[in-house]
């Protein structure tokens, strides 16, 4: 091999122009793709109709959705053995565009998250570029000081305070939520991270969430071993709040069988129905029951930014750690997401550990003449559990976990850089960094004032659909988040004799609903009901977002009204046709 | 609120035009922060040294790197009440490039990735943009797609088959191994999903992997709750490699004390020096033994693409499953990691749950006449365990969980589109299509071509070391893979009488390389010893990447000589500044 491999160099020397010519490449479909979104909300405006919609594709949707196999096919995917280089970005970008889901349109309401935001989208390219990583202060000193001050800045507006408050990003809501719980694991039985749970608990550990708390809070006891049998699923009020008396009960059961409250999980803003649990309530009954207190926030938590709406996260102050998703209703482009901590000691206790490769812990010289120095004798264990005697007891309410000698051991949070300590993964792209330059951006009140505007377009879409005969709200007419959850209830709905029949019925024209709109260019999902509190069979959801204004609204219930005329009140029942279920 | 709010209407019709500004105001200052990485290797091709480096900051990086809280004032992070808009975002950038590595130099060669390449920085803007979502089929049909497929083909070149192949997207290796272990756990003692870990094991569960295997292995036993004892470290030989024989012991002594084999991982490129374990031997025990076999092959895996190196691999086809990260020595833009499987259905198995909000999982109508169809009862629950009866005795080698009815039981991959089905994760954003960009741009034999450029250059710089007599490579002057780590052996080195003092020595001389490279632009890290073997105390360790030519290894030694010249031996040691720690 040759010092000067002209082949090796092109991979060098040519990168800034590489660089434009892709960017240019890229931009040439995606502005149209995104101007599409620009379109729809003017010719809403004007017509109150979407002219292009979520799909590009049109039509075919529907066959994609139910036969991916053709949609493979369309796509000719193919990883050749010659590279195509930069003549082939644009049509790659074309294809993929083509065939992807818009969801900067502004009929884009099926999921929690929506049109992502211009500043975020700004950062994205440039941590892209830039290929830092959030692990060790080394390599991303700018990186990690902008995480640290960002999630600081995030755990204040929460309501926290003193020198221990922080955060982490972390890649995603369940993310957030299993490390809460590994960490409240971890500083409960510090022995757990050396023997693990079958040696070290006799009592069983309980967990607790209300029925409409995430999926993902359930499964974080799964993974880490607790299992999904130690989750007691507390059963909401008529808004789908956590009921705190059930609770309560749940409580005192658990003590009186000797197994003991491990984890409570208040959820602000629910992922159907946008409920906020009392969490005041709900973190004094932790704190009474000395349990980690978590609050699952990923959705609802954008009101911190709003004086007029944080009052929804009252108590949340009480928490021991927060989840929290800029990627959601902020616009911030996904994955941005956080785990703030009141004590940022528990979260390095919980995680951290050596690995002499990665982290460089020891802060003196090893004395070049003296022989005290230790040096590591492998290449990584994990940070000693220090477990002092009050660690190692963990039942009844005895145990003060929260001011262990253990925690009060751990370093000062705000002097650990090497943010990797924090947290179970090693890599990790600065996420935090589209935040700062989104927040930036807008201002915390240009923040606020949007997402009010968002609240705003719920409640106004709310009365709309409120006034329409043929639908039944599901819950208040004032939405407590930005869902507007919904049955049809008009002239084709036939009285049955069993709620089974009941709940078949309401699912089947919820799903009519659903495909009718998606025909039409809007994109809206669907959920189950409870069976109980007159949620029966699935109803429809509409998440309000960044782009429903109320022109938006009025223009989503026209198309509905025209869904209810022309697919359901109008054509035969047996002719219709079957909706999707994908 | 009226219906048409002109302050709410700008942020959703001057999208496009904000975001072509955005991109150019992001694109200011990255350009010339990229372009100094080729005028470094414009340098270094003339005069072999670097003009700029790895930090933009030059001189003040050491007080930095040692006093972060000054850094901090300097950056002057501020999240104002007011938006700074548009007019921001340059200064912004500026000030968070001026204050980071750059990873696009060729100087950088600090950890296991660095430049991002520019069909990976494309694929991540449009991906932004996009603000698409991996986890149901429905709201990204062609991401969908595009992740399928890129990692069927990825399963295929590691050497598996047949119909039930295939892998899922991660947020990075830390990751990957945790839910590799995750999936064996719940395959082999399917009743963990629901009881947890401390009722259903008797026996003690035992993990293997080598001792120098990533620590996010370890962790990830303690993250399941399975406790970090439970992973027995097994010895390597001279080359950094798995000694299969230890095992074997291993495995001996674990099923002699009743306890049971569950995972074992082997690594393909291990993180300090690259050695590759030997899988075919590894396998072989691991379904003797009964236990699932991992590769952790997230560094080492990229020669998969080559004919000539991945003889590296032989036995990988063996595995149940397969880390592997582009994001490292390929440099797509992290992060970019794959879990892979042989059989997609344990995946499921392990993970899957209902979330009726998400997953529409009930492929036909709700029959609205009839009354057999049974409506989800509650949002969410998880997919039941189909407990058989084979499924729960797992003791000893009867228990064939690779083909348990459960497993069999598990819908046909190729059918499953929505991805998350597979993954502890909820959101997951489609990172696949970075890959899938990566890999058309450069083809199969591009990549592979890449690869092996990184290889010959590491070999090519571990015979200039060799030739130095001031250094001592640690391992063979054929390095395994790309990592070249050495000792200073020179004559300021003192004969020592115990072998903690030797390592302090090493230690301390290596901190030295380490600082006074880092003065003159170079980033390469050191690693800790194993104290066997010859290794005492820490040692350089250069990871040559993408950006490695001969001439780069060429620069990279004339700056270690001008460091030990100046630094180490021609100023006396007790006035020499103390190097950094950090």
């Amino acid at each position: 091999m040759s010092a000067n491999s002209k082949g090796a160099d092109a991979l060098r020397v040519d990168r800034v122009s590489e660089l434009t010519k892709a960017i240019e490449s890229v931009l040439k479909h995606l502005i149209p793709f995104l101007h599409a979104s620009e379109v729809d909300y003017e010719t809403l405006t004007e017509d109150r109709c979407l002219s292009k919609g979520c799909y590009s594709t049109g039509e075919a949707l529907e066959s994609y959705l139910s036969h991916p196999e053709q949609l493979h096919e369309r796509l000719s995917l193919c990883l050749p053995p010659t590279g195509h280089g930069l003549e082939d970005l644009a049509s790659v970008t074309s294809t993929l565009l083509q065939y992807s889901v818009n969801t900067s349109s502004p009929g884009f309401m099926d999921k929690l998250w929506s049109a992502p935001s211009i500043p975020g989208i700004a950062a994205d390219l440039l941590l892209s570029a830039l290929n830092g990583n959030d692990h060790v202060f080394r390599v991303s000193p700018a990186l990690t000081l902008i995480e640290k001050h960002v999630s600081e800045e995030l755990a204040r507006l929460f309501g926290f305070g003193g020198p221990n408050i922080g955060g982490i990003s972390v890649p995603g809501g369940a993310a957030a939520n299993m490390t809460a719980l590994l960490i409240a694991r971890n500083v409960r039985l510090p022995h757990t991270k050396d023997v693990g749970l079958a040696s070290v608990s006799s009592s069983r550990l309980v967990v607790f969430a209300s029925e409409a708390a995430h999926f993902s809070v359930f499964n974080a006891a799964q993974i880490l071993g607790l299992g999904l049998d130690s989750v007691k699923k507390i059963p909401t009020t008529t808004d789908g709040c956590m009921d705190p008396e059930a609770l309560e009960d749940a409580l005192d059961m658990t003590v009186a069988a000797g197994e003991i409250p491990l984890f409570i999980c208040g959820t602000a803003g629910t992922t159907v129905r946008g409920a906020y649990d009392p969490l005041e309530k709900v973190g004094r009954l932790a704190h009474k029951y000395n349990a980690w207190f978590h609050v699952d926030a990923c959705w609802g938590g954008a009101v911190v930014f709003s004086d007029k709406l944080k009052g929804r996260l009252a108590g949340s102050e009480l928490a021991d750690s927060i989840a929290y998703n800029p990627h959601k209703l902020l616009g911030v482009p996904q994955i941005c997401s956080f785990l703030l901590g009141k004590d940022m000691r528990t979260f390095w206790y919980a995680n951290s550990l050596t690995a002499g490769y990665l982290f460089h812990q020891d802060d003196s010289l090893p004395p070049l003449y003296e022989h005290s120095h230790c040096a590591p004798g492998s290449e990584h264990e994990m940070v000693s559990n220090h477990a002092t005697n009050d660690s190692l007891s963990f039942g009844g309410d005895c145990f003060n976990w929260r001011t262990s000698r253990a925690i009060q051991g751990a370093p000062d949070p705000r002097n650990v850089y090497d943010l990797a300590s924090f947290t179970p993964q090693c890599g990790r792209r600065p996420d935090a960094v589209k935040l700062y330059f989104h927040w930036r951006y807008y201002g915390t009140e240009g923040i606020a004032q949007q997402v009010e505007e968002v609240y705003e377009g719920a409640r106004y879409l709310a009365r709309l659909i409120m006034r329409e005969p043929s639908f039944r709200l599901v819950g208040d007419v004032d939405v407590p988040c930005t869902q507007v959850c919904f049955y049809y209830v008009g002239p084709s709905v036939k009285v049955k004799e069993t709620s089974q029949a009941m709940a078949d019925e309401n699912t089947y024209f919820t799903r009519l609903l659903s495909s009718g709109l998606m025909k039409r260019g809007w994109m809206v999902d669907y959920a189950p009901g409870s069976g109980r509190n007159n949620e029966l069979g699935a109803f429809l959801r509409v998440a309000c977002n960044r782009m429903t204004t109320c022109t938006v609204a009025e223009g989503l219930v026209k198309a509905i009204m025209s869904v209810v005329k022309e697919d359901i009140e109008m054509s035969p029942m047996k002719t219709s046709k079957p909706p999707l279920s994908m």
